[in-house]
């Protein structure tokens, strides 16, 4: 299968998921998976290196990438914008790397539209009776702001229609063993393969 | 996921691909899938057993399923009919099993048309020379023989595009790998849970 092309995998779902845990795991388990390195406005911390932990832009050299369609989505969160630079990821894809988007509903619902030919995996708790322990496990959790909370992850999982998959993240372990049979599927299916028949 | 229904995998190819090979090393790592019997017209052989290896039947018991629609798929082979019941299928995915029917590129079509909700597995050779080699490995093939069977091989290559995924049958362990995958993603798949959304 030389000639096959890189997938993207866009791993989203509500908050209380637990999409970073998982995202982290799976990284550490597929070495020539490669991760989406996000543009940002913000200042670097320290440590923060560019082209690793994200590329860092001028909010002049953002704004040209959006209006010239170089992110596949951006949002701006308390003054400071972050966005999916497509091109790093189209680069991985054309060398036939995959690449994991980690991101949260309302970005990946504009990859979708800018990249429709990702797959698009939400992950979710394995009931609302465990994802309220893990909101109240972060104890930073005031009465009102837990209803908050939990009223819209609730509200957010209406969202798993606009997906493919479906992730129960139980245990991390088996959570990322689902994806990475997604991961040897998705390469599998008849729509990826058809360049096989010109090979006959 | 107890309310979950089982999955019809129906696993078919050209010949030559290896399906019988696979099929039954698939059966032998999953002890929970549940193997389509066919039904037969055929005298049952020594130690086959109704049910078991086959639902043996009359011509007109045949007949009667063919005409109320009881069976996926049939054909006529040498005289004797052999179809796939439509009962035994249903009842297993109900109890929430899943079923592997192995068949043959025409029968699969078949039951595409009879059960559109099946996942449809094309198992190919890994390249054109190795299918000559296993064609002619058989050393039952004339010249002329191993032409026909070599070109429609090659012709039943181009059905591909009427299935779900494709699996290369390089080594039957890893094509084993590569289909427990298949179903995995196939139970992680959003249209298979949407009943979840009732469940929060």
């Amino acid at each position: 299968m030389s000639q096959e092309q890189g997938i993207l995998f866009v791993l989203s779902g509500p908050s209380g998921a637990g999409k970073g845990t998982v995202c982290k795991a799976l990284m550490g388990r597929l070495p020539e998976m490669r991760l989406s390195i996000s543009a940002t406005t913000r200042q670097p911390r320290e440590g923060e290196q560019h082209g690793v932990n994200y590329f860092f832009k001028t909010k002049n050299q953002f704004q040209t990438m959006i209006e010239s369609g170089q992110l596949l989505e951006w949002a701006e969160v308390y003054g400071n914008y972050y966005g999916t630079p497509r091109t790093f990821v189209e680069e991985k894809l054309a060398e036939g790397s995959d690449v994991l988007l980690e991101i949260d509903i309302q970005g990946a619902m504009q990859v979708k539209e800018t990249y429709p030919d990702g797959v698009f995996l939400f992950l979710i708790p394995p009931s609302a009776m465990e994802l309220e322990a893990r909101i109240l496990g972060r104890g930073t959790e005031t009465e009102d702001s837990f209803a908050t909370r939990f009223g819209a992850a609730r509200d957010e999982l209406q969202m798993m229609s606009k997906y493919d998959y479906v992730v129960v993240n139980d245990v991390v372990e088996a959570a990322c063993e689902r994806i990475e049979s997604i991961i040897t599927a998705e390469h599998c299916s008849v729509a990826r393969n058809l360049y096989l028949l010109k090979e006959w």
